[in-house]
């Protein structure tokens, strides 16, 4: 997969995409990502990138017209290297959520370009380049910059062969539906606080059948959207009606 | 305000934070950020700091030992610096969902601490570390640390005096609750696609009131949530009207 990224700050790209999850991928060319300052493709003299808002207002707005040099130059480098246009991202409140789901859909492409908006806004013509507007949640950010880091972390974490243990990605939360169970590690007993007996019990059975109750439990208890969505066996259903009379049992 | 960072990955965290907001809010002492490496408070001879999860399972557990004791310092020192202990924070798909209403909570604290995990997952034990877990959304990342630059994002941004222009944040959309009318800036005419001729009217009236017509309809037609959250006055239940009555005869 490649990535391209068109940023004012290419510089904030650096740590985050050596470390990590990404640069593995990297490391395993199953990822290349390049990231481009528009303001070098900025037709003005002063290389200035922005502008005032036509019909006043607080703030400067991205111009269009370093986006569409900046867009054509790297799409045609990337087509060069043997990479179609794929899909182009831009962060925007309006935009569709990103989730589990999205980042699995983008995992599939071949080619992805994020653009990274920066002070109050774009122009409204640079949406004209763009396949999917795309939400991060409802909070403000300075720049579009570590919202795409972290698109690129979670799709990084998808692409073949990035992830050391098979097992990983599958047994996350959002991959099952559930939140996951309480984990425990070394020492069995940290500082007076003890590890439930059914872990260190060695029977497997029963240590699943715990988990899965916990997972439940928490789920209810924290995320019961999540349950909504999902199809439970006839086993979970009796483990969760189990969970709900003895919460009634503990509130009475 | 103080923010203490407890993380693997402290390289991770240079661009993010001297570039961008959070770099200005460095520069006016409105913000100090320091990264720990935990790491560093491993008792482990080999400097580990995590292992396999009791009672078996894919993947490795960060301990509870490093993140106390670093936990323990890093309070320690900000307690001399003035600071109380302040909030302490991990991210966790199990958590409240980070909000620009959270974000404003958190910008009204004077100490906060991020706990960035990694690997499959954490001691349980941590937890009682934590005064919030949060959520970014319903997504697997690597760490930690992405999402902890996120929110310092959105918190330095609304530290006094951060933003240059103070007009800047109550505009933005999430403070209104609607989502933002399109903008433009020069030049009016880019390779043929214009700027709507009231922006350019010079009639303030005109082009205020087709903002918020645009408002509400961008809002309507992508966000139809955030309306039902508003106290809309009479004039906006109007112009609502009016733009459903076209939404309709446009598909007519």
């Amino acid at each position: 997969m490649r990535i391209d990224v068109l940023s004012l700050f290419p510089e904030m790209f650096e740590g985050p995409l050596h470390d990590s999850i990404v640069g593995k991928a990297l490391d395993r060319n199953e990822l290349e990502v390049e990231v481009t300052d528009f303001r070098q493709y900025s037709t003005n003299k002063h290389g200035n990138v922005d502008d005032y808002p036509f019909g006043g207002g607080a703030g400067m707005l991205l111009q269009a017209q370093p986006i569409f040099d900046a867009m054509a130059a790297t799409q045609q480098k990337a087509q060069k290297l043997g990479h179609e246009k794929g899909r182009v991202i831009l962060m925007d409140p309006a935009g569709k959520r990103f989730t589990q789901k999205v980042a699995e859909d983008f995992a599939r492409e071949d080619h992805l370009t994020f653009i990274c908006g920066h002070y109050e806004g774009y122009d409204e013509r640079i949406r004209t380049l763009v396949t999917d507007e795309v939400s991060m949640g409802d909070y403000v950010l300075t720049g579009g910059e570590l919202p795409a880091m972290v698109m690129i972390d979670a799709v990084s974490r998808l692409l073949p062969g990035v992830l050391g243990n098979e097992e990983s990605a599958p047994g996350d939360s959002f991959s099952t539906g559930l939140l996951e169970y309480p984990q425990y590690t070394r020492p069995a007993d940290f500082r007076g606080m003890k590890v439930p007996d059914v872990l260190i019990s060695g029977n497997h059975q029963k240590i699943d059948e715990w988990r899965e109750i916990q997972s439940l439990k928490r789920t209810l208890l924290r995320r019961p959207d999540l349950l909504e969505k999902l199809e439970l066996t006839g086993d979970q259903k009796r483990k969760l009606r189990d969970i709900k009379i003895e919460l009634e049992d503990d509130q009475a």
